[in-house]
């Protein structure tokens, strides 16, 4: 840790124990940290916790620590029960994340779950399909193979900056084949693109002042001189104009990732193909 | 939908609502039902319900649905009472994902959460890193450039269909640089990899029977025959051999990814690297 602890600042131990990879479990204990700006929180989290051994030794090094959230995602209720009998007995807080979906669907169907861990990460044909969605993102970045944008689920098209690899790979991971096409001065536009369903082609735009500052912030990255043609206002406008011309022409959705995150782009693009559901 | 229900199969819907992506929340949900493999589960996922009225509309649509269980991750308090109170009014089950971490933070420092939606997607400085990791893995995957490999986190090496290039998108997800390398027969190994410390170093590797089945398989799909070299248990063999000689001579971390998904795999090289605290 290279931040120091303000003075008085509170600190809080944020344990997270899953049987599986912990990701899940990690992100929506992040979720709720987030909410606290002037706590400091020391994260630790131990995959793979399969059996009652491997508990008892996660148990063994947490035992000292005070200020401690346990949050953990195990399948099996012995360790469950093992869990908050030892965060209750050492003073500690402690969330279940899994058990409460995990017993309303037993309400709701009367069936047993299998309690097998790491059931999610089974690798049937989505996940194959997924494997291939990111594969296919990276030989179709930046319109390197224009017959990408025949075969793909969503073409991304943008100006620089606007965030279209990183896009790519995130809706890869959601099963869909993306390509894209980074929109620069003078691009030609290969015809493929006008051969593609308009409403597969998401077009990106971002606000002229926050491409002029992320152009100025690299060229004094480089060492060069921040006012060059690349970061020049009237250039970058006319950048925008012509991709906003092409837009319009193809009739296609457009997104102004300005003040967004990926995962939001991503989120809008999603319901716009009416995928949200995740039932491709 | 294309898959039949078969006869007698239970349902349950889904319902995740978020004020934010609903990610996390789609993924935890998802986590407790694959345990059971016999209902079938539709899922519907209303991202971005940041007020009152967005909530009411989620409860008109889905008022007339049977076995529901709504999982939500809501950081105002009077949303996550109103979806609460519908489920109850409604008979349906429902999950509050989020509201154990942040109460028990509270209880933790008696500091009040911000109630600030969508506060973990905000455009810090790791975020930006993360979307240059990701930018890194695709610049330098496949060995593109041999010089990715002087300036990553890791370098993944491994033989054809080891899953190097979601691996590498995946840890750059986790902002780290990865670069990766294919052994094929006949390999040139870059100077550079000689000059990369060890630790940073995986050897991919799998079992030569996982190696033949699927390249029999890709044969048979680009209508060839399957049994050429390409698929060729010696063939096989000789190059697992080669390259375990080249883990050895390197002294890297060498991890079989014949039955690992790449989450479980990833996780395994952040363990061997010592960062599966995300303190980076």
């Amino acid at each position: 840790m290279t931040e120091e602890k303000k003075e008085n600042q509170k600190i809080v131990n944020l344990i997270i124990i899953s049987d599986s990879v912990g990701d899940t479990a990690f992100n929506m204990v992040q979720a709720g940290a987030v909410q606290y700006p002037d706590v400091k929180f020391n994260y630790r989290r131990y995959p793979f916790i399969t059996n009652r051994e491997k508990l008892e030794k996660v148990f063994n090094e947490i035992t000292e620590f005070e200020n401690v959230l346990i949050a953990f995602t195990l399948i099996h209720e012995d360790e469950q029960l093992a869990a908050i009998k030892f965060a209750r007995e050492h003073n500690m807080k402690y969330v279940d994340l899994l058990s409460g979906v995990i017993e309303n669907i037993h309400s709701l169907t009367g069936e047993e779950p299998k309690h097998e861990i790491g059931a999610v990460h089974h690798m049937g044909q989505n996940y194959f399909d997924r494997i291939s969605a990111m594969e296919f993102a990276v030989m179709y970045d930046d319109g390197k193979d224009p017959k990408g944008f025949l075969e793909a689920d969503v073409v991304l098209l943008g100006v620089s900056r606007t965030s279209k690899t990183p896009l790519s790979l995130f809706l890869a991971n959601k099963n869909l084949k993306v390509a894209n096409l980074p929109l620069v001065p003078q691009t030609h536009i290969p015809d493929e693109i006008y051969k593609v369903d308009p409403k597969k082609i998401i077009g990106l735009t971002n606000d002229p002042s926050v491409l002029n500052e992320i152009r100025r912030q690299r060229m004094i990255a480089y060492g060069l001189n921040p006012d060059t043609t690349y970061s020049n206002m009237d250039s970058i406008n006319a950048e925008l104009d012509a991709a906003n011309k092409l837009y319009k022409k193809l009739g296609c959705y457009v997104i102004n990732v300005a003040h967004r995150s990926i995962e939001e782009t991503a989120a809008l693009i999603m319901e716009h193909l009416g995928i949200d559901d995740y039932a491709k």
